[in-house]
């Protein structure tokens, strides 16, 4: 892993990758290094306890973790790192995604997660909140967040001639 | 641990245990042998992957874990070790258990947790669930489970004087 | 029925099949013998009381049960054997399984049902989860089930690769 | 049982009567006989079905059937007659009867239960249902309704000055 | 109308009749005369007022009512005839029928309404409840209720052999 | 009435009143007229009638309607006058007022309710709303609106020196 | 902007236009000027206050505003303004809307959004609501929502036939 | 304001607090200078507008925001500036929270909230990760943070005794 690599992302099936990639996607677009795999709370315990706990060491500052259903892998992490913790909510098959997110964000007090949006748009969100993090103490991020709000703005104003 | 003990009963936090002492008055009251022990998913997760991961050399045959809110620790133990693992959802202080219930059934497939009812009925049908785990392998305990039923038939039929 | 067979897989209509398979190929992989029935709570009562009150006679060790809706098949099932039952939320056409899963779940104190979680998944779990039971008394089940455990964390490892 | 009783009344616990109390209270009111008996579907199924399937013979027309939780009473005493059953959800302790009415009401194609609302409402509602079953047919009920509305109606318009 | 016609079939929306059509379909099976019409809670109101309060001198004995969203129309029919009212809810665009559901059965003390399940099932629940109830006072129709069920049983056992 | 009346304020039972009270000091303290009444749905239909279709001829502007659970009053109300109705989902006993939004707020395409949050809160905002409408069209009252808004911003802002 | 616009129609991305030019089609139907827009909460706040500040003096009466998921739109222009504002949950894509009714109904006292149904059927009535405000006070619009109701209501009769 | 103040937080209504405080307490524990403010989305919007535009420029790092109902704090501070927002679910009072939750987490594409959980846990779990954000760039915090976990596992490990 480069030293440069300061996100790591994280999910807990490859099938969560179709969700998860939107958060590489911005990652990308913000010129921030990041390393992605395959975690899995339920079926490579042992692994995600290995990642967690030696994220501090490799550098990290960021992780981003995606899990849907009983969704244990963000909170998981949390109970084994320092670090930020994200968690992403992915669509579940049957509950819409209600029970990964109350199994995301209902942590009880003293291991926060920092829960977004399920789906597709929480995993945006989950670059973005990454990177608002490395730019509070990184101008340039913070400047390259800047500017993507400010095109955003623009893309908006301009969608009302289209109604 | 007596070499007797076949049902370890964990819970994340002590304020948990006004629930799951009813399933410990169960195995109390069909005598089988059982230990209990405050193992936290996130405050403790070593802990709880030794736990887990020692159960079947020291003899268990079934644990029952209680939990409530983001409730990650029978699913965790559930991943650790290839003994039956008997979910109970404690009530929790603003979603009434809903969130404890989702986070413990909803496993994804290849991890199983047997998920009793909220609250303490459910503490209460999880020690019978592990009596009649045992009881299915064992005479004694499954005559006892009867006789049990028994009683509580007598109990219901009397009722009726009540109304 | 043969000697060998210790698990009824039963399901309360035709059309619960298409989910109940799950249950009955993980028993099929892990090399353990079951049989399996449409036994409807309402259109079949007296069928039901009678599957469920010769089970132990008939040496079964666990009962699966599947249904939809208001589910009271794998609830009456238990009320009428001391067997350990499993239930299995199918997913329903309208509520997407909550009402299943509650029907299921929500026992009252005295006679459990060990859930696992809506639908496919629910069913996989199912399955492992008797084999689980069986294993707990059964050397050689419960080294298949580690085995089968250790094939998916391999292929969970090497789905890294795929993103 | 008298040649008159036309509705029997039942619950799934001596704990169920505080709810259940106001069906009966309704059907004292308009003068229809009834008889009341705890009947729980999992503790006493066998007295259930008993139950469910002389109640024609013994000169029944309806049924009101209250329960909470994973409430199989009212279907499963549904599909051992051909009498209308009347499902009353009691109010739950953890999920606030969202359970009880649930499991309740949604009911397969080929068995309904009548279903009213959650708690003392319901039962109300409960008796005023059957009341009207039988009045459909019995002119005299029929017109002692009547009379319940109207009265009701004149307490509705004085309670406004109330304000 | 024919003198015969003892149930009285309506529903908000022409296209509730997808949804309705099957209680009709359970009338017709068990040779019941009924009357279908389109009648709006919110659209129609007078003709509803008008249909509920002449019900019960055209001779109806049981009206069945389907809606669905913000389903008022079987409790305002309620609100205006002394005859029992079966309502079913209709399943919604968005709320999948939760919201038909709780506004339909969830009626004040005072005002019952006989809910069934959502959607389909419901709709047939519905014409068989309608059945049941002229079924407890007329043994022709009780006996056909009794066929019905004894071929649905036979369906049933044999669907088995379709695993 | 006086003519000055802009605005009727009614409720499905007396116990309303409690909630409705909080619509009725917005309106006294921004000095708008309005009358108030017990008006129920179910239990006086024909007067609920009466009064939503006369209102416009009594020159009233907006009607509040409030009430819980099955919560049909504002929305049958809505059928019945082309005024503006406002909704106020009264907390029910059971389901904490989900049921009554859900009731008021899923209407169907043709006759909207302008429906407000549960309980006081919303109460209060349904004075507010009458006032707000009322005052698109009167100056005064705006300018009233203007100056209670400004004295609670002056206690927002200085409630910050209690923590 | 035209002297004559009465109405600002506003949504929270191009996306939802879908949507809301059901609000629009209802403005169009009953000839009440309209402008619509794109402004979005989170991404053009600025513009959103702009909008909310300036609309008394541009002459508006309503404003309606559509959004989804966070839905924070209504409740921030009303936050800004006198004028009713209409909010209209559009449906989302995880939770059906039910995020986005419960972010727009359930505002603290002190600032109204006048809520209708989740999607088309909300659009509509929003636009049919906003007609009733001015109808209140100007006879001729009034007038045009007497005739549009009146033809509905033949709509309706005439259904009965394609039954 | 000092120049070490790192972290705001806000609440949208004096009586937040009660839940706030835990954010604070964690903060004063960790030594962490912040500052606290009553700032409300609905009734200080120009404050918010404000107080969000200049937190980067004031040299804050982190926001935390709690409100309730339809909670819009937290997501319109975050569209008002480039630092990350934690936003904390105040329980509300119909709702249990919710609704709270619902509207804080499920934000569009764009601009994140990282959420925590309902009531005093999620405002405990808010100053945490505000701590672990400012801690990933701050030896001597992660230090703190790191014993404050150690002290919590010895407590867990202790309660045992307490069984």
């Amino acid at each position: 892993m480069s030293a440069n690599v300061k996100v790591g992302v994280i999910m807990g099936s490859q099938s969560d990758w179709e969700t998860m990639k939107h958060a590489c996607d911005v990652l990308d677009e913000l010129e921030i290094a990041y390393e992605k795999k395959v975690v899995s709370a339920h079926r490579t315990p042992d692994l995600m306890f290995e990642y967690a706990s030696s994220a501090v060491t490799k550098g990290l500052k960021v992780i981003i973790a995606g899990a849907g259903g009983a969704a244990h892998l963000p909170g998981m992490v949390a109970s084994k790192t320092e670090l930020p913790v994200i968690g992403v909510p992915v669509k579940s098959s049957n509950l819409n995604g209600l029970d990964s997110l109350l199994s995301i964000v209902q942590m009880p007090g003293g291991v926060p997660v920092a829960t977004v949006s399920i789906g597709k748009a929480g995993a945006t969100n989950a670059g973005l909140l990454a990177a608002q993090i490395l730019g509070a103490f990184n101008e340039d991020i913070q400047m390259r967040i800047t500017n993507r709000r400010e095109s955003i703005k623009h893309a908006v104003l301009e969608s009302s001639e289209n109604l």
